[in-house]
């Protein structure tokens, strides 16, 4: 059966992919009055005396919201939230199959960021985290910044910090691989949304310091947009404010981190970067550049975001363990040090690297208790751990 | 142990009651393209192109949001949105335990009605129905009115309709044991909060002609209040005006139904009653009278909200019921034919009347299946049923 209807069949079958269930049995009266009225009673009055209780309580210490408001949903665009469900529906089996995290949908039925801001704020109190999904740019990221400043929770829009946190760990051993240092490497990213703009931030921190941003116009430029995100990173990928389309900017570049469309990058434009390039053609379902076309043109590593093609950057290699070390030190946020950490833990995970084996599988054990601990540890080195 | 600390060491133990668990498994690649993408993208386009196939396709078709913003939680007062989740949760539980129902916790942080109507109505699309609980009154009449008339899904205050459907069964039974009728009976309904209100208009539509509500001020009166919900009460119940204090009201009346605080009723005010008076104490813990106490002073049938005492109103008989029945045809609203098949079900239920035995026991198996059934077919004869 093709991929689809076996999809559809299975959702169909299950009606979706999530339930509620009682951690503790009811059987009878006793156990009624115990996990309802009027033994309940207790553990409010606690939490009302001193609300820190309520990770002693309740269930917010190990539950993340999976928020999206349907704009921007996989490859399908705006939807709507109805439609966005069988995807954080996804997103939560995922929470919970690889990090032991309960995670509910919240689809939220309104294209305003502000409003999707007032609606996390109200619906925070509980939940132990907020991952934002699916949301479109620029949108997502005056709802992420404003979250972070309202709430005392981790907020972290996935799509963005979960894809820079697995591009830059595959960055790192492809680095290693063909005997480069970040500080000294030319990178193209390709792509101004959601994901192209956070990796680029992410490469900056990493030591990167000659980057290139391209969107549909060509290289990103100093004063050329109004969106402010988008000139943020301009000015600091291109002070100079160099122009020129995107085979002009990949020429002599190290590396090409595609997170925008299939197709757009031709053998030619890599046969022009740098001797042994480096190409990360994320697009998905089609990449920016086919791993064959690629490799015939030269390129030394390949990453793709399919299954299919070895070196996978797949986003569920950092999410669980992101959220599963914030949630098991109760942090009040996911800064930037945790980030990093959980960069070099994944990256560190692939001990015998090879062309085609840079970052790890999805499914392999070792990665979310090692993404747990060092974001664990980093939320604690940086006071943002309650315990 | 005493009940209180058994209950916060089993909170404790478990962190919380509720979970979110995956309904299939995921072990492999191929699961995770099922489950995630490339294959939830079948799911998601069917459901835009198509909204109604969200029910085909996703949880939302079993999943009932408990909304709540504590500012009326159990007998504790405006406690706050965190102290409210172990009610919330315990409410999630019994959801899930006596009806199958996934339900799942919203605690708003904000006393503002009107952004409880904006929160449920961008958090709705993903939830087949609304519960709204401890919520303070009158805030809750003006929220589930206006959540009613913009959500197409079941929006349902428990504290009002829970409570009035099971008071409402509870008396039929008793007046069928004392050879009543509806409409000649007089009654008096002591509180004019949300339980209060709603209870009063329930017995009004199941024909009783002679009410009267007390509030702390005395029988409510056309014109004594700004408060728009008891106005329209006070019109209903008592047109031509008539004052006076508790005792007052409560003199030749045969049917007691306190839902206000404890001890506020005395032995005397009952033996001033009509004879063999139905008294109905179900403030908690604390009745407006103990039932020893309205034995003594005459009452031919007496129920509480106690589980220690028999005949407990519990509105545990009616909302899982209520819901699975709404659910089950995917019920556009809960409309007043529903819960009057509710009554009248849970009603039914005992065959074997007796004044200690007018209402089934919570755990009665019979309950929810019967409720569930009455509630869909009084779906399916409105109109509201969408299947």
């Amino acid at each position: 059966m093709a991929l689809a209807d076996e999809a559809l069949e299975l959702h169909r079958k299950y009606r979706g992919k999530i339930k509620v269930e009682s951690k503790i049995p009811v059987k009878d009266k006793r156990d009624l009055s115990l996990v309802y009225t009027p033994g309940v009673a207790a553990p409010s009055e606690e939490i009302a005396s001193r609300r820190e209780l309520v990770y002693e309580y309740t269930a917010k210490g190990n539950l993340v919201a999976v928020v999206t408001n349907g704009t921007a949903v996989l490859g399908l665009g705006n939807i709507g939230p109805e439609a966005a469900l069988p995807v954080m529906e996804g997103k939560a089996v995922l929470f919970k199959t690889l990090a032991g995290v309960d995670a509910f949908p919240i689809c939220l039925a309104t294209s305003d960021p502000a409003e999707v801001v007032q609606a996390v704020k109200l619906l925070a109190p509980a939940f132990g985290g907020i991952n934002l999904e699916d949301i479109a740019a620029p949108d997502c990221f005056f709802i992420e910044e404003r979250l972070k400043e309202e709430l005392d929770i981790p907020v972290f829009h996935d799509d963005q910090h979960g894809t820079a946190i697995v591009v830059g760990a595959a960055l790192l051993n492809a680095l290693k691989l063909t005997g480069r240092r970040p500080e000294e490497i030319k990178v193209v990213v390709i792509g101004a949304g959601a994901a192209g703009i956070a990796v680029t931030w992410l490469l900056h921190r990493l030591g990167v310091r000659h980057l290139l941003v391209c969107d549909r116009e060509g290289i990103l430029v100093p004063g050329r947009t109004s969106n402010p995100y988008k000139e943020a990173v301009a000015k600091l990928t291109n002070p100079e404010g160099k122009a020129g389309n995107l085979a002009e900017a990949l020429r002599g570049a190290d590396v090409l981190i595609g997170l925008s469309r299939g197709g757009i990058v031709s053998p030619e434009m890599v046969a022009g970067m740098a001797p042994n390039p480096i190409v990360f053609a994320l697009a998905n379902p089609e990449p920016e550049i086919r791993p064959e076309l690629a490799r015939q043109a030269g390129a030394a590593v390949i990453a793709t975001g399919r299954s299919d093609y070895p070196n996978q950057v797949n986003n569920a290699l950092a999410f669980p363990g992101v959220f599963r070390g914030a949630l098991d030190v109760r942090a009040r946020e996911i800064n930037e040090a945790m980030k990093l950490a959980a960069v070099k833990a994944i990256a560190e995970l692939v001990e015998d690297l090879r062309p085609d084996y840079i970052i790890p599988d999805p499914f392999d054990p070792r990665v979310v208790p090692a993404v747990a601990r060092a974001v664990a540890e980093a939320a604690r080195q940086t006071g943002v751990a309650r315990i």
